[in-house]
């Protein structure tokens, strides 16, 4: 069974699909991608699709999916690298991708994480302990 | 065809191998990676080979030459990801890895790459204008 590898780089998680998800694929992603998440207390993941000639409604469903796994895990998942021809497809088929942010290229994909990221910090975790003190980054 | 998509992570270009290589993918993979480095003057090139169950001499060829070609390039190649079982069959085959470097993980492969690149500016640079002032980094 082909495994799609999840590589850690700072605070993210890229995976770059290249190969056609089958079911078995796509789960064992979706577990690798959760597992790691958790053991590395990751908070974004970067799903690059620069290989992928078609997104179809499995594909797509699979992101996500993946979106909402990494989102209870307090992980935002960005789709990058469409294709023009995908991006089109995907609108002509009415496909919209529930829940995905999507950038241009990884580094725009990291960018909108870590704007994300400190986002949460400053408006959300109005709850945690010391949050009244001045944010010192 | 298949290709393998190259992406810019700030001044570094990841490969993630999880394609079995022809010699097609292999040449085509090296065409774009030596496009990349000129049209992005980066100075390094991570391949992860995570996915790869055999590294045969095929591939081992073309790792060398991709770290061939991006060393006329000024840019330093390092292999990652490599499994237990790879390692230990390239030695017992005897396929040493000429002129690649290799390191454990995406992260530390860049910590090597940056290191790298500060010794070539330390020592290597001579030659360069104004290289006689001090190093303001």
């Amino acid at each position: 069974m082909e495994r799609v590898p999840v590589l850690k780089i700072g605070d993210i998680l890229l995976v770059s699909i290249q190969v056609d998800m089958s079911d078995q694929t796509a789960v064992q992603l979706q577990e690798d991608l959760a597992e790691r998440i958790v053991a590395t207390g990751c908070h974004g993941v970067i799903i690059d699709i620069t290989a992928l000639d078609i997104v179809d409604s499995f594909v797509g469903r699979m992101l996500s999916t993946i979106a909402s796994i990494s989102k209870v895990l307090d992980a935002e998942t960005v789709v990058v690298g469409m294709r023009p021809a995908v991006a089109i497809t995907l609108v002509e088929l009415g496909l919209s991708l529930n829940g995905i942010r999507t950038a241009l290229n990884v580094e725009r994909g990291m960018e909108l994480i870590a704007a994300t990221h400190d986002d949460d910090y400053g408006y959300d975790d109005i709850d945690e302990p010391g949050d009244q003190s001045t944010d010192t980054r």
